[in-house]
Parts: structure tokens; sequence; C-alpha cells
């Protein structure tokens, strides 16, 4: 980590961070554009910069962590895809195949598929990396999806790999998953902590009819019931998550440890990140919410950690696409904060200010 | 033009068209996702196949054009920006400064500025490109805005410039504009247009308090009573339009007949892009709208053009930098819809089919 850690701490007071706030604006009213004309950009960027608490933020080497399990839920008929898409999908996204192989490419996104939990074996030469606890979930409506330490395992693989991509001079990762099944433990997740109802949190996933709708929502209220209201965070991840959702729950504690910025994806990455946050509140600070899933929970999800989607364009896919689809935004919003001319030093006269002053003759 | 221009023609019959609209649908539909799963951007791969009559459309040499003048409406007190910074931007600009400088830069775009009627004399080495028609328009709410042969003048260098870059190999353009007082001619022009209330169409612009919008909305108001109900779209721009705003329509035109895709920015943009419609109804099917600005018009016109936006960050620049925001993701479609793996290459076994047969037996 660079001098900028000092800084990054959560333990910064907040009145550091408030004059922090307050010069990156400057900074950006000095740039040749009306004020706040570039809208939600300038937020993020803004966001970021106090976020490594510098006004030269800077972005290296973003890492795409893609975590792979299958769920024993699937027993019960809540995906009509087969159970084995999960390590075929998984192999083909190591291949660079996939939406996500491809919009990796394409921008530049380094992308690491950790096997957490799939019902597979891999060979080395397939390109998987071996994070493997168990070969799936037990069924969360009969029995804990986990036990404490199998959910404990994958949180630590989780929060080495993170660990690893940091040593290696990321601090940015964004966090995908495979797993045929989990949009129905993320489902659990979500009305276990937040208070929507089930009906509110269980949605279409891959592509459903309202009967095999209302049988998953039926499934998930029986995994409700047999565990009742969670103790904590940890408790509910056990019974009712997920490996991979348990890999990305550890790799985002160990993430905002180390001072990284997270590209959130959909609505399972975002469950995962939901607990990491009732764990440690200030997860949130890091995350990036790069797109509302078409998942009808994913939307509320977001607005209780009190973040903005940046995209909104329909999808439901995973595997962290929506993710590296942001990331070219997340790049020009630095950039533009870092890069974007003042306007001394674009030979334009200062427009800001007698705006400001027109502005505040109408008392505004 | 290459082979596909044959398809690309407006006069294709529509019963091919539907052809190879189902064509590519299905071309989607063996790539290793679940069906539809990215949403919008499923949609905009499609769009643009059938734009180019093809299942391997290709997308080169992205340029933006950005059309810089002056307006005689400045006179009325419409922006609080001075006059002096169209011609300090469009320079700033032409040398790589403001947003749309950076965002090109960062994502591979040709940015090429044109002097269409700014109030200032650039020097040869200023890297601005001469398509002079005066010093800026008239004031728009006392007499027309341009003559008859002044708006054919600004839009014949539209249509130039864009067959020069078609010629250079490119096949989509993104449009973007800088001119101090442009919101005002495009509010008129919209709701001339459109039958929007003027109400509707003035917004806040670069940044204006309530009683500043209100003196805005009856400038308009005047233009719209002087030059009554425009009996044709180029009478609507003669009286009430700009000479960058001409520019682009004219340039919009060309872009069309070239088979080109056209990338919209903002507001103004969308105002010189309406009237082009209007001019031929076939230009829509040209266009992508990159984003939804922040004016309160902007909206309502994409929406009775039939077109739906990719981003939407509550910006309100112009420059084209929502359009070189936009253009990743609009890459990231096309070679999505080139690129990404089928089920057979991916080894993955076909998810798609199943979903397909559950929601038939669902009666879906």
């Amino acid at each position: 980590m660079s001098d900028l850690a000092n800084l990054t701490s959560d333990e910064s007071s907040p009145a550091l961070e408030d004059t922090l706030e307050a010069a990156a604006w400057r900074h950006l009213d000095r740039k040749t554009m009306p004020p706040r004309a570039l809208g939600a950009l300038e937020r993020l960027a803004v966001r970021i910069a106090c976020l490594q608490g510098t006004l030269s933020p800077t972005l290296h080497k973003p890492v795409l962590l893609l975590a792979a399990a299958d769920h024993g839920v699937t027993n019960r008929g809540v995906s009509f895809s087969p159970r084995e898409v999960t390590w075929q999908h998984s192999l083909n996204l190591a291949r660079g195949g996939g939406a996500a192989g491809l919009f990796c490419r394409l921008h530049g996104i380094d992308l690491v598929v950790c096997d957490v939990g799939v019902d597979h074996e891999f060979l080395p030469q397939d390109g998987v990396v071996d994070c493997k606890v168990a070969h799936g979930t037990r069924d969360l409506s009969q029995e804990p999806a986990m036990s404490l330490q199998e959910c404990l395992a994958a949180m630590s693989w989780g929060r080495r790999k993170v660990a690893e991509i940091a040593r290696c001079g990321s601090n940015v990762v964004l966090f995908g998953e495979m797993g045929i099944g989990n949009t129905t433990p993320a489902s659990a997740l979500v009305a276990a902590l937040t208070g929507l109802s089930v009906d509110q949190c269980v949605g279409a996933g891959t592509g459903m009819g309202p009967a095999a709708l209302e049988h998953k929502r039926k499934v998930v209220q029986a995994a409700l019931a047999l565990h009742g209201p969670p103790s904590d965070p940890l408790e509910a991840m056990t019974c009712l998550g997920g490996l991979e959702l348990a890999f990305m729950t550890g790799g985002a504690l160990a993430a905002a440890e180390h001072g990284m910025l997270i590209l959130l994806d959909g609505f399972i990455v975002t469950a995962s990140l939901l607990v990491a946050s009732r764990m440690d509140p200030r997860v949130c600070r890091h995350v990036v919410a790069c797109h509302a899933s078409a998942e009808p929970a994913h939307r509320p999800c977001l607005q209780q950690m009190g973040l903005e989607p940046l995209l909104d364009l329909g999808m439901r896919l995973g595997e962290g696409s929506g993710a590296a689809l942001a990331w070219p935004l997340v790049r020009a919003a630095v950039e533009m904060f870092n890069g974007m001319t003042s306007f001394s030093e674009g030979g334009v006269v200062d427009a800001v200010t007698p705006i400001q002053q027109a502005l505040a003759r109408e008392g505004l």
C-alpha cells in the first residue's frame, strides 16, 4: 500500500473527511464545465477521492474475482438450468468465454475464476483456481446450507484471494458469481436481513413463469421458517447462504480493510455484500453499485446500503458482467477528476463564478 | 462501403428485416447465458445487426464531430456564461481538453471540432476545422436566427464532414456541440416540432435559478409567437435553430444515407436529430440514444423518436460527452453479439431449451 493508506483508513476523523470532500468538490469546480454538469460521474469521483483520502485518486489493476459453487436447494426445482451448468460454465468463463470473459478481455480486467464449492473436480489445466470447501451446499429449506466451519472456510478463501490481488498491486476488485440456483439463497438472505417480504425478494432468476416462481417463494418461505430470524449475519450466511456468497462476503471485508474499491455486480453479489455490511458497516463506503439488476429486490437492497446504481440496462446475468460493463465509467470518473482541464489550463474564462453569482442574486 | 451496403439500404423489404431480426435473436439465444439476460445490450446489438443487414455487425473508427457556434439570443441574457466561452472552450476541446477531449482520448474516439459559426477567427494551428458560415446566428426572438442560405450552408458542411469520415472508413459518428446559449434554440425547436409546452421544453441549461428560467421561457415564447408554427422542419431550423444545430441535422441525414450508426448525445443534439428525423424518418433507425440528459424535455423527445437511452447519470454538459461515455457499451454490445461463446463453443449444455420448455409448460 502507498502513502494513501494513511488516509484511507476508516478511522480517519469525520472532520478530515468533510474537509477532503469539500476540497474534492472545489477541485471539480475548477474544471472547464458548468458546476455539477457530469452528474453521477462527479459524485462517484468525489466518493473515490474521499475513500482514498487524496485529491489524486488512482485505480490500479482491476480484477474480477468470480466465485463459483453449487447449491443443495437445486434438488427442490428452484432453477430450470441443470446443475452441471455450474461447472461447465465456470470452465467456459475461465477460458475467456461467456459475457464476463468477453467484457473483461474488452476492458482490460483480469478474470480469476475461483471454485469455492462446485460439484465437479477441475483439472489443473482448466484455469479454475482451487478454493474448494465442499461440493456444494445442503438444501437450505431442510437444514443449514453450510456448517459454521464451511462458511468460515469459504469466507477465509475470499479474504485470502483479495489479499493476494492487493499484494499484486490491485486496488479495485470486482465480484462476480456462477452457481445454478443461487438466486434462492440470495433471496433468503435478503429477506432475512432487510425486512423485505419474500414476495419482494424472489424474482424470476434465469427465467421462470408464475407457477415456478410461486414454488420458489414457498421454498424460500420454508427456509426462513425452519431457521427463524438469524441472530447475526454470520448465522444468516451459514443457514441460508452459499459457498460462493460466503467467499464474496469474506472478500469484501478484506477489500475494505485493504482500502480497495469494490465494484458490485447484481443481486447475488449484493446479497453477499449486504451480509458483509452487517458485519462491518464501513464496507459500504468502498462499494460502487455498478448496475440495477432486473431482480426485483436488487434496487431496494442497494437503497438500504445507500448506493445508487450506475447502469440500468435490465440485465440479470451475474458473472460480474454488470460490474465489468461499468468499469469504463468508473475509470472515466477518476480520469476526469485527475486529468480534465481546469479553466486556467484550458484558457477558458471561469464560467462558474458568474453562474454562482447569479444564483446568489436569486437567493439560491 | 462494403457488401453490407446492399442490405443496409433503407429500401430493404420489411419481410427481409423481420427475417433478419428473428435470425439475430436466434443467434443470441445460442450464447452461453439465459435468454435475454443482457437486457438493453441485446436489444442494441440486434438493432445494429438489423441496421447493417448482417449477423456479423462491425463498428469502425468512431468519430465525434463536435460542432461549435454562437447565438444571437445570448444578447437576451439566456445564459450566465459569457459568449467568449464558445471559442475558448472550442479551442480547449480541439487541444484534447474538456470532458469530451478526455473521454475521446480514453475510449479511442477521434475528435473533430468544427467551427460552424463561432464569433472568433481561429488560427490554422488551433486544430479547429473551418466550416464557418457566419459569426453566429441572429436573435431568434427578434428575427429568423439564420437566412435560408446560411441554414443550408451549415447543413451542407455537416453532410460534407460526415461523408469525409465515411470515406476514411468510419461507420460510427458521434455528434456533439459547443455553443453558449444553445439550449434556447434547442428548446424552441423541440417546442415547435413536438407539441410539448414551453414550460416542459425550457430547462436550466448550464445552471439557472427560477427567475432566470422564467426569463428564458419568455424569450422562447416570444420566438415561437414571432415565427408562428413552422410549415416544415427546414423553416423551423432556419427561424429557431443554430448553425451548429443545422450542421448536425445535415450530418445526420448524410450518416443515415451512408448506413452509419449515429450516437446521440444530450438535448441539443437530440433537437438537431429531431429536425433531421422530420425531414427523413428513416434517420431514427440509425440512432443510438446514449444518455438521458438532465434537461427536462430530453426524455420525452427521445420517446417521440422511439429511442431508449443507455445511460441515465443526470448529466447536462453537451460536447458529445454522454455519447463518448456510452461508446464502450455500444462496442461491448457488438463484441458480445459477434464474439461471445455459444453453448456448443463453450462446452455448456443448452440451458435455454429447458427454460423455454418449462415456460411453454406454463403456457407462456
